[in-house]
């Protein structure tokens, strides 16, 4: 069996001290001791996604956080937009609907991003917006957002800017409060470099203004007693059991990435990302994001090989999982995630590993040009040779 | 600092091999290798719970679990009866009340438990019930509910019986399908011996037909959504991303179940439950359940005993930490845990610290008489030495 290389955008390598620390025996949660390592995770977060809002920790998926953002800041019958480029921003919408809230939907074709100025006339368009419901990394296409332009363009007027972050806060630059960002919603198994269970939102005050409108469809996805919990007078805690061996671990994640800073993360993630295109393109491979992340690269297969056949030999010559493409994208794309403990070898690993693969398949490569380019940008030199 | 000897009914003590478990490095989930650990989960989880039906696996705490119950049973406008004996039953109107459910509460004293008489009167006064939600082990007050009996009155009826048996399953005999329990909750961070973060439901044919009829108020917690992805195709699955390190965390807690077998893991608590009765006794302290679970035991702190203080003092001084009363209880009783890995020796180490820090402060007691009478009971023999 081949050496394991997990090169998902989620679930993601976790490191070693997160691991061992979540294999220690269970302590008590409702101790001084929790508590604890509870407020050092809670700045952790604050410091990876820049803000000064209240970070709340949620035991759940990613799914789990968008319907508590989705529930607690519109009421039923409210009126929200929902900026539909991917399967994800996608699900923004059936949630609304499952909770009787209009979505008015704003789909682009897969692949493509949202215009922050299809942004602002939407918003002219419905002033009872309550809140504009996005994705900083559409994970499902390698989309990457302008959250930055959106946020300024949502802030002028009195909805809230709810962005789903869950694999793109800390695998690019997010600058919530900057942004005007009210609602961030963030999973672990990300760039967090934590096993899946724990989901975070960061919420700013005009979202809690709105929040407090209304008794909201919620109990266990309650905000405001999540709020309660993490200002108490005995420490931060949660108001339902958390699962504190995640949290645990998660606090070994954000000590490293703490140590090397966010903006060096981020900086990583961005020459992985041009590495990892000038390999794919050096290949003749066309990157399927018109606006790519910086996370993650989403790639088109080319005419003549089968999707679905590459992507099980690529894992059982090399070992190396790459995730195919989901609903509509099955077997037309294949998704390469460059964040957490990603590094350059892996990169240049990963793209030797396709071009062997493809020249298996019978499609024409020149081995080594991938690599060579993916060197090249990593080295600060242009990616062609010839130039 | 001492050595630390956790005793509370959740979290418990998680074995070594879960542990280790969960600290391998983490692999993809739409994978045939997670499926096949979650298959062998989901036998596992029939297995303790007895039953038949479907179980499906949340990603949550336990409340999330009860809200998924409620919500999918009970649409907006429709009526539960809440038998309330203690905070974890007085949830279940608290969740319905959030979401629009009339709660017809029956609540006894804490400490007391629901008389199946009163529920067969509550049924015949509202006829028009979708569903009891009751409680196994009450584990704020130590009371085990007669789960059968009241199941027999129920299964007369068109109303469902959903039982919270979040810390009670696997503590205690629990026959899932043979006590006509439609909707049953369950918690991972109890007698199931793994950290918290994964809630498990098993769900009856009569429930299904009641869920098919509305469209819940849940979309995370949308129970046919789980259905769905346990009978996929490809093998079982979940619909969001699960907590999967705590799975396969839990895959291994549950083989070391498996190979002690059910009804010794519930004659094993039972004994501890009159072992810990005889000793709190024999100490002259009175157990505050009137009907006791055999999972746990609550004790009544003796005249002049400032709680708080002792049992800081008992964790300072020996490690043990033992869970205090809630809300009304606070300083009242003090609970005790005995499922999962607690052993003979640790309810008799643990009622000596207790008859040793009793005695630092105090209260009058024959020093050893706690830890005799204990071992008697262990040994088969009478309590009372004397008889």
């Amino acid at each position: 069996m081949p050496k394991r290389r997990l090169m998902t955008p989620g679930p993601t390598q976790v490191p070693e001290p997160a691991r061992l620390a979540m294999a220690r025996q269970v302590i008590h949660h409702r101790t001084p001791e929790f508590r604890a390592v509870f407020a050092e995770v809670l700045l952790g977060l604050k410091y990876v996604f820049q803000t000064e809002n209240d970070v709340l920790v949620l035991t759940s998926s990613g799914t789990g956080a968008m319907e508590a953002a989705v529930v607690n800041v519109a009421p039923r019958g409210s009126k929200v937009i929902v900026l539909e480029s991917g399967v994800f921003s996608r699900r923004w919408a059936q949630i609304s609907e499952r909770f009787g809230i209009q979505a008015v939907r704003h789909a682009v074709p897969w692949g493509q991003a949202i215009e922050p100025a299809d942004v602002e006339r939407l918003l002219a368009e419905h002033p009872d917006t309550v809140a504009v419901l996005g994705t900083l990394m559409e994970s499902s296409t390698g989309v990457g957002h302008d959250v930055q332009a959106i946020g300024e363009m949502v802030a002028k007027t009195d909805a809230l800017w709810v962005v789903d972050a869950i694999s793109g806060a800390g695998a690019m630059q997010c600058l919530t409060d900057r942004w005007h960002i009210d609602v961030l919603v963030v999973g672990s198994q990300k760039a967090l470099m934590t096993p899946p269970g724990l989901a975070f939102l960061a919420v700013s005050d005009k979202a809690w203004r709105q929040v407090e409108r209304a008794t909201p469809q919620a109990f266990y996805f309650d905000l405001k007693f999540h709020r309660d919990k993490i200002h108490g007078a005995a420490g931060s805690d949660t108001p339902w059991t958390p699962a504190h061996t995640l949290i645990a671990g998660l606090g070994e994640s954000l000590k490293q990435i703490r140590a090397e800073g966010i903006e060096a993360v981020w900086a990583n993630s961005a020459l992985l990302a041009r590495a990892t295109r000038a390999g794919v393109q050096a290949m003749g491979l066309e990157v399927f994001a018109a606006r790519p992340a910086e996370g993650m690269t989403a790639v088109r297969f080319p005419a003549g090989i089968d999707g679905k056949a590459f992507l099980k030999r690529l894992e059982a010559r090399f070992g190396v999982k790459l995730a195919g493409g989901q609903l509509e994208l099955d077997g037309q794309i294949f998704r390469l995630a460059h964040f957490g403990l990603v590094d350059e070898l892996d990169i240049i690993a990963t793209l030797a590993a396709i071009e062997l693969v493809l020249d298996e398949m019978g499609h024409a490569v020149t081995l080594g040009t991938a690599a060579a380019a993916a060197s090249r940008v990593i080295q600060g030199k242009p990616a062609d040779a010839d130039k």
